[in-house]
């Protein structure tokens, strides 16, 4: 079994419970993205996080020792994404991402934003024009140094 | 004259100067984020701006009704981008995109965060094991409706 | 089991039982080309019109809660498509696509048609030179607004 | 000189006139998408059109025989193109592109959708949401036929 | 069961039947190279055509159904092909394609051959040489007619 | 000057003095699809032929030696290629390409037609449904010979 | 059963009675380098070597015709190949490529070496300096002839 | 100046010569594969080589000393190439690649054919059936060492 | 079997013997960098090494002789990798390689760092910074030889 | 001026002056790998060293400020790189890539070596079977850290 077999089964088994990742996330006492990611076969889980999701979703015996392990990460395999939601963060990269290059440069000097010590955040704001996504990214900053 | 020997243009007299991206968006009265990636080539300016932007960076006549009009835009010819400052915009898609696809459905329900009714920021965070960059996307909300 | 293989499932018993997608699009209540897009997998469906469809095609138990879920959207691995059918939407884009863009903006400004809030249609018409394939696209003006 | 040098000064001097393409479209007496692609180098003119368009744009002499022979058509270098207005129109090809085939097929059995004998409009519709972009592809239904 | 599985099937019992395309296409009444095309998965059969070849080839019920439909059309994952006898016709391509492109528009004006309203033909060609392959194309022109 | 160069010439003094490629050819003593594939780069000339193209041309005293090296072939950067006039050769690859592959076996055993011992006509045949295009391609067959 | 299956089963045939490609070859009677590419799936068999091949690894029935059909030639789904052995042939390629075009067009004239009527070998050199690779392509001279 | 343009300047001035690539490597004292790949941008040249070539064909003062860094090897841009004569060469790779590594590793374990501790050779051999090009390769083998 | 399905084996039953690749490495009285990649599928095992892992690791009876031949070598389907561990080095690769290359040839003269003749390293150094990953490559300089 | 434009002068002035990599190096008081990366564009300089090299090498006005600008990153257009000193890096990357993964992990956990608090070397070494190239990544190891 790998990982992205187990993923499979965990997503089966949410469903078939009725789980959102929000709840599983809270299950296993995680940050409900870094968690949502990590179900979907992006992180190790620790020993304690792995037996308690093989116990609530009635996983396999194999799947705790492989939850822990470090996963070979990366989510697409053609770019870019074809999914019209993750395209969106992906066209604000096109339009956006060297102007977020220059400004971190201009404020910080040389160097980038983590993406390792690094934490992120989706939450629902309400406006007069309805709902807005606010996604945040939280990276330390690293400059180049030799 | 095309919008990106325009830009090559901008980026030299911005140079010369001696200015920064920050200090070109106060002199447009414009958001840092905004302008910077318009003086990328991403946006068009408005009339004002473009004629402002001309005077202050000694451009040609011509460049005025080219800053006005919209671009063709994207920022990359080849993807992933190499640079890695730029590229950990791009992990964060790789590692946390299908994740952040997940709870928005989750808080949302089915549909988008906008690219278009959009905006973006940078900043500085202190923190005690240094320097933070905080790049926060918030974009309406926009639900799949036929 | 995931999405692409219940679709599967889907045409194999769409098939046995002689239905076509119009049909089946008129037994869930919904227009006909949401309907064929939802049914190859591009759409979540209602619960009602989940359990419909389960009941209809003799779906696995499994299958009304997938169905339900927002999918992976996406139907091209390889680009440009190589069945002729769908070759000529996307041939249209290669001559027509800057001109659309460039009518656009002439007629609303900077900005977009959504292709979320949006709907489409295909119908057939006679005329002297015999039928015609006319395909409407039909999508809210978003513009750029920070 | 190639067509691609021919469509920048043809860019060039629409910009010094200030003119628009639907203007442009008017005075050669054309549709306004049909004239906005040829202006963009994807068809040729008549030389009625092209005499017309070098005296109104004060084009070299060498540009109306150029104007007046078929192109190589196509307009993009990569794919999918990557400025947002015209994404849309790759988005809705990977979301409907496989149902409009299936509808295709059940309203007028094996063939397609002729992208040669064809027209295209863009409109734009008032609606209590908004103003709405109205794309209509209408070409011939050519059956397979051997 | 999908057409390419289906198409293995087809090969499967065409050679433990010891029969060729061209012996297979005399049973079904169709053109050789047009048949051939469709074992191979690129064309509908009759609802004749199909119940003929399931009975000839023992093939399993889903089957004729399966084949009356018009499939997702295209041989090639990766290109250029590989195989050297098929490289060979897109090696024509890359040398005479734009001088072919070149004739058509001296000879019939702006327009396309067919691949729809389109026949061909392979025959064997005795030489003081040896023998040659002639390939026909035969399509008929589609004028650009907007 | 290479030969890319020297074939924008060629198409610049072609237009220049109203020739067409079928006129070039009569003049040039030579197959005309081959000497349109010849003066859009895909072929050496003899010398003679070369120093009567330079004269016929006005082209420079360098033309003519370049003009009967070996080229290096090949015509297309990116592929598939966009011009729907050359796509459509590409696209009766892609549904027969397979096809004329096996009849080839079937009348010949194992090997190719030669791209090399070839050659090629477009011709216009007339027929009761308008005009239709007609290629052969015609190359010597040769066996895999070990 | 498709090719690449039954080259799956004659290589684990192969190991588990531990014979080489060369003791194969010798048991068909055919050049080794020939029989190796034949035996990776490139070539078909003689009806007297496939029915020797069934006997000598114990393929089942299916095996022998299979093995006597022309096959989809080619090996390498991605370019360039990763493995280092293949890939020295590769880098050849790519810095001796050229030259090697120019040399044949100097002792040739305009024209290839067939890649069909063609045979190949690789032999061990013993030098002072260590053993040598040493291999040689022949192939016959085919000029380009209209 | 770099150096593709310098091999342009090298391939004007020998077709301005009448020099053959063989007789340049005669009057450099080297062999004449070696040589046409260095004159074609792959190989370094001694002092005395690079003196002699700018003496020879009247090169520009920078020109020598850049003829003696070692070049960022490499020919193609795209893959695989276009051109027939070095495309037969990339169809042998297809076809027999994987069969000369399995005799690689037959004859000398697990190891590598140098291509740097090499050589190769283009000659023509006559035949009753006409000329032959054999080509060479010669590289030191090398076993994996840790 | 083939060499990727009993890669997948070995990594399951490493994981349910809770070993480490170092501890396998030093059962194995092997380098634990080489034995890693080798276990990964990179590299052939003697004989003794092969049945000490199949004994080891429970393997089945076909896995032994599979260990000692000489796989196809290659990591990585997509490129650049995902993986954010594995893309560092990818990126030191577009950061550095090029200065790399101009050292070399400083210190050495033309040719390369061999990949064959190699070995390398993983260490762990602690700084007051906190710990540093060193690794080190160490190959025999092979200078361009013709 | 980009400065892609002004390492090719940097490059031309280098060639003229005579100067090494390691000589600029030491001028400039820094790291010789460093500078080398820094030269070919990879790193920004200080104020001082830029003056010293415009001084050093007779760059235009202005360089100076340009070579203290944060450049963006990345060496090759097209991957894998076709140099081969630089492929041999490349080739460790296929090779042992997923080993140093792992035993990163084991000695470390879950975490990656940064490219950013980052130095490297290269250094000969001589030994009895002659002169080895050594290369040290020395990165600092990131915690994965939410």
């Amino acid at each position: 079994m790998n990982r992205d077999e187990l993923t499979s089964q965990i997503l089966d088994a949410k469903r078939a419970k009725g789980l959102t990742f929000t709840e599983l996330a809270e299950q296993l006492g995680a940050d409900r993205l870094w968690a949502t990611a990590a179900l979907l076969g992006q992180h190790p889980f620790t020993e304690e996080q792995a037996a308690k999701l093989q116990d609530l979703l009635g996983l396999p015996a194999e799947a705790a020792p492989l939850l822990t392990e470090v996963p070979m990460r990366g989510s697409f395999d053609t770019l870019p994404p074809t999914d019209p939601t993750i395209y969106r963060l992906y066209e604000v990269l096109q339009v956006y991402g060297p102007a977020i290059k220059q400004l971190i440069h201009e404020d910080f000097g040389d160097g980038i934003m983590s993406a390792i010590s690094f934490n992120a955040d989706v939450t629902r704001e309400e406006s007069e024009d309805g709902p807005r996504v606010r996604i945040t990214f939280d990276g330390k900053f690293l400059p180049y140094k030799w």
